[in-house]
């Protein structure tokens, strides 16, 4: 048995030990966590500077990106932020033991749903050393055992944050086996293998690198390939609002998963919206590849590129949009259910049953309304940390929050209740009475 | 493009328009879909004779048991059944659109989190016809799209079925194309490998089935492979309580997957409990094996075999009971955790606080305090109808009723709101209030 497969094997053992702690322990060991990272911020640094000094070598020799290592990077101000994120989990409520619901199925005989959490998790993560702290504290705090792996360009600075945390969490009485820090990529080949102890793998990083997790594992995956976001700008709308929350869709952030990708323009208001709209782009820096139609209203002077099929299909994440015109609110929610990836999309329009009909027949995980589409985000849902933001159909969807680490399992509390006696003639009868009932 | 792909690509359109159909119009087609079932009664008979005559000749060449003739065929009786099924499906809330939360992200800035329909769901079952319009209809009541496959021995009577339903559904406005009956095995190992159409499987069937779809697919699976239940008697048990709950859990419905394989007694209460226990099982003609400390206790002339390794890793399915004693709670969680299948497993003890450990600790689907494991069941847990049992660790655990087929996505209804004004310097603030706002 490999020293990795050992290792997962124990802490899947750990985790359910920390599945059980109480609330003060898990949050006296993350203001120990705090204290520590406050308290070896030199060796922090130090482990850094090995990382950005050979990734330096790597870029010179045009290996690594320059805002890699940039991302890379870690500083006295960072460290701060790692610290206040830590302090933010702290106040975030325990999850666990939550009562979701209560049933009298009968007399003395209550079945509770208990909030509980998932057990093992996996996260994968490229370059950033900040997903250390944060992954750690998150997964503490909801009871969750994590095996995970940064990018190999930052390892010496994982390694130092991964130790100083899980020192500070075992000197607060957290098993720290339930914590593994992967080293190697055969570690990832390995661990995408270990479905019976894995229950959720968590890859955050480039749409690549996400569907090369989603395709070489049976272990569940929560995350997201791609971005491909839509606005769709009815004959109903406000053109001011559409042009300022389409304009901030596109270059607030560009390079981000929420931001959009495709414009479609009801033909009805194109020789109203479009020559405007161009003209923000145009002025904005962002490069337009427009479909026949679309491209007939926008004036001769904005430079504009004919849209290629692949077009609608693809994620720029840059100040490139794609525009084309539709004729009804019908065959823009087929041409996003067919060209999106699911993420957020977006209708403008002052119709309160257009509104509605986009928003039950659009098939995303976000479904936006007068807003932008730079909405979708956990943070700005106000779920306090992000685990990530998920386009899979079951359990969790949209940005995900500490939420997406539970689950729940049934309590049922009885005093000697069989099954024979509700069974057969003169069977006694369920209740099935929902009650206001804490398990406790 | 094979017919089969062809269809569940028109399917996954096609669900998307169920999706969005109103509560009405999908009570209307349940409606007509039971009455269909009783003016069609001969139609159905005459199929499933044809299944059973051939079930029958293949029964008297020794290659299908009688058991599962018997589950094959069907009667007015298990039509009538059938029809009643439909209706109380009629009767379930539409969880379709229903708001779960609401937040005050800012004024005139609402993020919904809002009930929705997974998609296209898989399902694949043995022998028993009356699946068939049980599934059906709670598909399309919570608004997914289907593509199941029956056993191949059951192919008239599922296909009877599913024409008489289907046809009954799109004459009252639902788009057929969104149930697609597969008929050939080439059709399961061509369905598992389409994860891009496919949101959820559901197998139901024997272990062996379970896993073999479990390991041969991408996409997730809702069920259980295993159903090994322990209880645990606990020193400070109730000793009639302790009998009675055991004997219960064995001997109700050994069959099945929620019935108790494995028996843990604290060393303290086996002198008590043991001798009583042993006479009863063997009253009830339950095979004892028991490790070497239970063994002591059990009375020399009720036969006793010795209990194997493999044993406490074993569903018997059978009157057949496997008896360990330990000295500790805490060994018999490490023992349930180590042996289990995360399934169902109980404590007897009147300490509230063992309880509360147990409970906690127990990684389980179900934990059950002082009730037989024979609970553990949809219907006894006031789901209505039940799509399966699982022991996954996402999405549904436990029994699993309609809510296991919906999932979720955010509306954000807004008024023109962009990001830029919500960042930098003169930010504008979240307001993150949770409101009691239904979308409509």
């Amino acid at each position: 048995m490999s020293q990795l497969i050992s290792d997962i094997k124990k802490a899947k053992s750990a985790a359910l030990i920390l599945s059980a702690l109480d609330t003060e322990i898990k949050n006296n060991a993350l203001r120990d966590m705090a204290k520590a990272l406050d308290e070896n911020r030199s060796v922090i640094l130090q482990a850094n500077d090995k990382d950005v000094s050979e990734a330096c070598k790597m870029t010179d020799a045009g290996e690594l990106t320059p805002s890699l290592v940039k991302r890379l990077k870690v500083n006295d101000e960072k460290i701060t932020g790692m610290i206040e994120g830590i302090n933010d989990v702290v106040k975030l409520d325990d999850p666990v033991g939550e009562t979701i619901s209560a049933i009298k199925l009968d007399n003395d005989l209550i079945l509770y749903q208990i909030k509980c959490p998932i057990g093992m998790i996996g996260v994968i993560f490229e370059s950033r050393p900040d997903v250390v702290p944060q992954i750690l504290s998150l997964c503490l705090k909801s009871g969750n055992g994590v095996a995970f792996k940064g990018g190999s360009e930052a390892s010496y600075s994982n390694k130092a944050l991964f130790d100083i945390l899980t020192k500070a969490a075992a000197s607060a009485g957290v098993p720290k086996e339930a914590f593994v820090l992967m080293e190697t990529r055969e570690d990832i080949a390995q661990i995408l293998g270990m479905h019976e102890y894995i229950d959720l793998m968590i890859p955050r990083g480039s749409n690549q690198f996400v569907r090369y997790i989603q395709n070489n594992t049976k272990i569940p995956v929560l995350g997201h390939a791609a971005g491909i976001c839509h606005i769709y700008v009815d004959d109903e709308a406000d053109i001011d609002l559409a042009l300022a929350v389409t304009l901030d869709s596109k270059i607030q952030y560009p390079a981000v998963c929420n931001a959009v990708e495709t414009l479609l323009v009801n033909a009805k208001i194109a020789d109203a919206f479009l020559p405007r709209m161009s003209k923000l782009f145009e002025d904005s820096g962002v490069e337009i590849r427009a479909d026949r139609r679309s491209k007939e209203k926008i004036p001769k002077d904005i430079r504009t590129a004919d849209a290629k099929k692949e077009d609608w299909d693809t994620e720029y994440n840059d100040l490139i949009i794609s525009v084309a015109t539709v004729d009804s609110l019908e065959e823009a929610v087929v041409f996003i259910n067919t060209h999106g990836s699911h993420h957020t999309d977006a209708i403008i329009t002052n119709s309160k049953g257009k509104q509605r009909e986009f928003a039950k027949s659009v098939d995303s995980a976000d479904v936006f309304i007068n807003a932008s589409t730079r909405f979708a985000d956990g943070y700005r849902y106000g779920k306090g940390a992000e685990v990530g933001i998920s386009t899979n159909k079951i359990h969790s969807r949209g940005p995900v929050g500490m939420e997406g680490l539970m689950i729940y399992k049934y309590v049922l509390a009885g005093n000697g209740q069989v099954v024979k006696d509700y069974v057969g003639k003169d069977a006694k009868k369920y209740l099935h009475e929902k009650i206001d009932l804490k398990y406790e």
